[in-house]
């Protein structure tokens, strides 16, 4: 069927590629003119026929600005995909001001990072049933092959919904075998830290995609030694925070992974200064100096 | 090659299955005569041809007497393996034990539960390399089939040591899981909760082992209605954060992932109580009476 | 000097009767016409001479309603303290609002709970310099005595916001005597587990007056057995987490605090429930049916 | 009374001063010639009564070596009493094998630092009824004035479990009120973050010692620049850990104060690199290098 899609970076770009081996049509919409199929968005509605669907794959800050201008280019019976990272909350306002022009919205979040455009791209959907069936061949072709890797989650939101806990679980998880890494390297006894990550790939209750990449990662720096511990977190783990404080849900596992990567980045940790000077005026504790 | 095998309980008794398909020639003993192909240790010591080797597949609390009555009837140049749940820390002083005797000693973690007969079970091997050679053939049996699944991890204790680490990640991994189960079950938006467990299991960052038995979990049960939180914990996850104290390695995910199996055992928290008088003490506030 | 108070509850009624015996002249307004000085807002301002002052003293969810109402019979040069627990976040907007008709705006965290009446009130005050200058008199004779208790924390916002981080040192404050006081319960070997907690109240690095008021409470319950663990939160604790997460600012204890008030109100662990089901599904483990 | 007293440094020489003030008669020995009033423990035993009592205040390391040497010249009815840092479990076996020779054995748990010459040391005791009457004149001299600071928690063993965990309450105090520290630091509303501190002195939830310590710390160096956030541990901290796994307790609070000081003295988490690894294999974030 025909696509229209805006934002062709690392992801969308991949994607339009998947999407075009699978036979679809799609006019690609970027600001960089050179791998942009149309000079604007306007174009791109025109050469879509209507009803037109058009997926929209952009970094989140600029998400809004763009469905709004998109919406002054289509009209009645349209539907806009939001693909990309948005804030689930976000999602049931831009469907409202969209459903008072007649324009349908759907959220998708979309899972697979770099190996996406070769072993699909999971996708977790949110919108009416009625969108969702008429994007169903674009789902077919974008998601793995076999059985898994689509769910539509429910209304509106529900796509960004799961895609925010299934990235709040990945920081749980990530931080599990990192944990054991660290437990591991500081060990007297086991001399052969990465040959027992890699050992665990197979016949273990620890298996996972996570533990295949860790030994990737490590049979190409076996000590980490290349790598700084310094590290980003994305919106996705502290909207998850957020929903857990909202809902009174103990999320005592992803909120250390989250605080950890918050640490991460922390030159010296001002709490423990506050420690480090209690120390000194009850105790008379030797303190460390800046 | 020739095995004994002590202890033919729901692991060992799969293994002595899975070792025989292989063509070895294996002698279990088991106190309950009925599995037996022994009627004791002395009768299995006399079956074997010397060097003889030994597995030792019995519960934590008897592996000590286990091995120091087969002691008493093995010899110079046999080995004792221990695959059972011991604690590292035990390891070295039963290597030296039994190394007054001429006997050898190698410590397995096995992972791989009842599914270990069917896939074959991940072994970390603690052990001097002249041991571990000798035992290849079984490992190779044993382990499941490809690349993966086997580490000499490094001297006597660094099998358990390793097994230890994976049961604390497992600890981690498993608690990643049930936080994001439960934020989407409380969650207002997602109507289909199995059915996004359902969709990760394939091109997602945390698709895993663990993952597809939740969903098998969810197919039998969807709220896991039929189920009590009340949980269990084994031994290994109380090591991993005893050596995580030891060693100064903060773990704080794996902690709260083994506290939460405390507390989920407790009827009401002490703590909380505690809590809950503090607050009626300064703010008046209600509290519940039991 | 003259002092408008709306809200006479617990907290309003007794800084009534503690203001009218420093002096100061209150008219007091509450909905409850039994124990209010006035029949409305609007007689309120009439008794008071201009430039006014009025502090509203009202529950978290009628603060908005009552400060607009007020703002409708007050005028130029007036003053409306906020002395509830509303959101740091809301007093900003609330100042624009009020700011707009010529009326100031302080904003004022108050601690002291039912005792306040007798040892004054700790008061964190946000606002403009000249504001707070006015109200001076005010705070002297709520706050308590000697040199301690008062805090011009900075603009509007600031005082909410101190009061908003002390509930979050409160709730792990709490938790550290309550997580104490569970192990000393647990403990074969402490046999005297209240005689310990009133020991500490003099010489010890622990003491505090949470401590005295654990005290108390153990002299009244030694064991808690009347109590409930069943505990509720504020938003003040929620809103700390919140905005840990939004300034990157690790809080592991504050946040494992409140975790645990989320757990206490919990029958059961829907997290604990799918870590039963997947030990289950690996393990055969046994798991308690509900 | 008679007392010998063993170990003269920071805290043994101040309760001999103390204990001197107070009218006993203390006769005590350090390794330190300069310091010690004998020049041996034999004459210690020379220069005391039968029955002797003999305090020992010796680092935790030589602790078992200095009660050895000091049971071979002791006797019958007399006792020895540990005031340093003994792990509990360390108690019965000692007070055992004192046993067999007649000798005493109390343990206690000494609060109060560098201020306890001057405002009383609170005591918790652990040992035999007979044992603890037959010393309290010299318990009454050393703890504070008041009702409070003395408590006979249980047999030996309870003094240094109930001061295990006093340190281990102290862990989690002093990390909620660091926490408050660094999201009041972190925070662009409030300015004056020491005078937030200062104020809570008097009148609020959170007032205690530790607090009054923190402004002190922030008289001194107001955003604490002066000062590292490395921050030592000592073993209480973790024996009140290990004792929380070995019950089955959950600490969460005092476990991640534990844990943020052992990240403190972590110049890069091997943890966090492990997590960076992680997130540059799966979704080609960039990372930092070393």
């Amino acid at each position: 069927m025909q696509l229209g899609l805006v934002g062709l970076g690392r992801m969308g770009g991949n994607m339009r590629e998947r999407l075009r081996a699978a036979g679809h049509e799609v006019v690609g919409y970027d600001h960089n003119p050179e791998i942009s199929d149309v000079a604007s968005l306007a174009e791109l509605a025109e050469k879509l026929q209507s009803p037109r669907a058009v997926w929209v794959m952009v970094p989140a800050g600029v998400t809004d600005a763009t469905i709004d201008e998109l919406a002054g280019v289509l009209g009645e019976g349209d539907i806009i995909i939001d693909g990309g990272n948005s804030r689930f909350s976000d999602d049931a306002p831009r469907a409202e001001r969209l459903n008072e022009q007649g324009i349908g919205y759907i959220d998708v979040g979309v899972s697979g990072g770099v190996w996406g455009r070769q072993n699909g791209y999971a996708l977790m959907v949110g919108g009416a049933q009625e969108h969702v069936e008429r994007l169903m061949p674009i789902f077919e072709s974008l998601k793995p092959e076999g059985e898994f890797g689509f769910v539509h989650a429910g209304p509106v939101g529900a796509g960004h919904y799961a895609k925010m806990v299934h990235n709040g679980i990945e920081y749980g998880l990530m931080h599990a075998y990192a944990e054991g890494y660290e437990l591991l390297a500081a060990s007297e006894l086991v001399t052969n830290v990465p040959g027992v990550f890699k050992s665990w790939r197979e016949g273990t209750v620890v298996r996972s995609w996570l533990l295949d990449l860790l030994d990737r990662a490590l049979d190409e720096d076996p000590e980490l030694a290349e790598l700084s511990g310094y590290t980003e977190d994305t919106g996705e783990g502290r909207w998850t925070v957020d929903e857990a404080v909202r809902l009174a849900v103990p999320l005592n596992v992803i909120t250390a992974s989250l605080f950890a990567r918050f640490a991460s980045r922390q030159d010296d940790s001002p709490a423990m200064k506050a420690v480090a000077a209690l120390r000194q005026q009850f105790g008379g504790h030797a303190v460390h100096k800046r």
